[in-house]
């Protein structure tokens, strides 16, 4: 299968190895490693053992891969204004196009310019992080849930899924795409945005029984929120709650990407994290205080 | 007049300089600053003037002071658990002691020890900071706010506005402490909390206008909470919250306390600003939830 990854930093570069080391024709769009990789490669240090890729298909310019049959889009969505522009030039009419990136309005705003039925969308495990230019560290997890836009089962998202299974990347499907972004918001929209502001950890906010408190509070605003979108069946706040804490408890030290982000000076993916599911909330008729807070003092400094 | 500076950081060095300029009888106790002072006096950087007291009564220790007629505190409240015993040697029966410390608590801890009829505190309105050893900067305002305790106007508590006022310091008596600790409040809970939690400015939120109105809602809170206390009068939010906002945009750039203590590593004085007013507030029945969110935020890596 040709496949071409957009957003090839941590994630990208990842999931786009173990697609190639599994045989597939895989297409890295790079800007930061491009150099290093074209001259020497990919080093992956991974938790299921290290491997080198001597050889990947490096490019500059989309333009430059052509049409291939899936588009993995690992793109930070501070940068989703490029998003539209880097996709075309690899989509044909049958080309598949999923979005692994975080939070929600994605997909959609992948659909606003092709065929809605061409989109996937994907919520990835993976705790991962880039080295030095030509190195990627695999640190845990790596787990896909995959669904369409479109919300129902199809033979080509099985199909997905199953290339990620056969090239070591453990991958579902789900039919109801909303409930699976929605239930990755019950985690990251404390997690993520509370570390950032604090400069704490996953831990630290647990050990500290005001966080900790402040954190549920938070995952029953955003699974209220969930319950009132067109999901198929609700999530059942207290035991989802007692699971995500018990998780997130064997996570000692984590650092969520958005504290990485902040602490390096990157923006913020707050569109994606709080911006779009305060909105799809209010459409809803729900409300989540806390969250909206969160957000404020997230965005003061931001563009 | 025979006074004692317990707590001589910015704000109890400035007024005890200022009241020893007028002629009174001022005893500093001394930590960070003892040697400098005692060897070379204070120097005074003021906006209305610099002076310097080439001579001032310095001591390490409380017990070397002796009574006083008046004691000013203007320890951080975080060290009030050393308050009780600072004031003993200085305090006879006829001494007023009073308090300038920030936020709810101070005056009442001091009953538990002292006669509360001796009890007064004050709220000052003063930018400062202390400089190199043996200086302190005086940069805006000044004015201080007084009532007793017992919350009636006395003699004895126009005398001592007297001698502010005398010594150069703008001083006004109140006979409803509770009320101007409150308004005071309005103020230090959401600018002190919400500045050292983001490391941004008055002007950075006042001007992002999702923190400006976070500002505004968190007064709203406040206010709600003050008027459920027992206040002879209340509190008008929205009047009260213009002119508040207005008075802010003139702060250009500023850091209040609290951001300053935590830039410097220092703790803050959370158990005054949060913990005591959430009390209160849950006391009366009245609810602050942006404020209690504020105050878990803050709370967590400190002591």
């Amino acid at each position: 299968m040709r496949i071409g990854i957009i957003g090839a930093g941590a994630l990208g570069l990842y999931y786009g190895a173990m697609l190639q080391r599994a045989g597939n024709d895989v297409h890295f769009l790079l800007r930061r490693d491009f150099e290093a990789i074209n001259s020497k490669g990919l080093k992956v240090y991974s938790i299921n053992g290290n491997f080198t890729l001597p050889e990947m298909k490096c490019y500059q310019s989309a333009t430059d891969i052509g049409k291939v049959d899936l588009v993995l889009i690992g793109l930070k969505t501070f940068s989703n204004r490029d998003i539209i522009n880097l996709v075309l030039p690899l989509a044909g009419h049958e080309t598949a196009i999923l979005t692994l990136q975080n939070g929600l309005g994605n997909e959609d705003l992948l659909a606003t310019a092709f065929n809605a039925e061409q989109v996937l969308g994907g919520i990835a495990f993976l705790c991962s992080n880039r080295g030095e230019p030509g190195e990627v560290h695999h640190l845990g997890e790596g787990r896909i849930r995959l669904g369409e836009l479109a919300g129902k089962k199809t033979e080509r998202c099985q199909r997905i899924a199953d290339l990620f299974c056969a090239a070591g990347v453990p991958c579902e499907t789900s039919d109801d795409l909303t409930r699976i972004r929605w239930e990755k918001l019950v985690w990251n929209i404390p997690f993520n945005g509370l570390c950032a502001l604090t400069g704490k950890t996953v831990t630290d906010l647990l050990h500290h029984p005001p966080t900790r408190q402040l954190v549920a509070s938070m995952m029953h605003e955003v699974i209220a929120a969930a319950n009132q979108q067109r999901i198929k069946t609700p999530i059942d706040a207290d035991p989802f709650i007692s699971r995500m804490l018990e998780m997130s408890a064997a996570m000692t030290g984590y650092q969520p990407s958005m504290m990485i982000d902040r602490i390096e000076g990157r923006p913020l993916e707050l569109d994606a994290i709080y911006a779009i599911p305060l909105q799809r909330a209010t459409e809803a008729e729900a409300v989540m205080p806390q969250v909206d807070m969160l957000h404020r003092l997230l965005s003061v400094g931001e563009n």
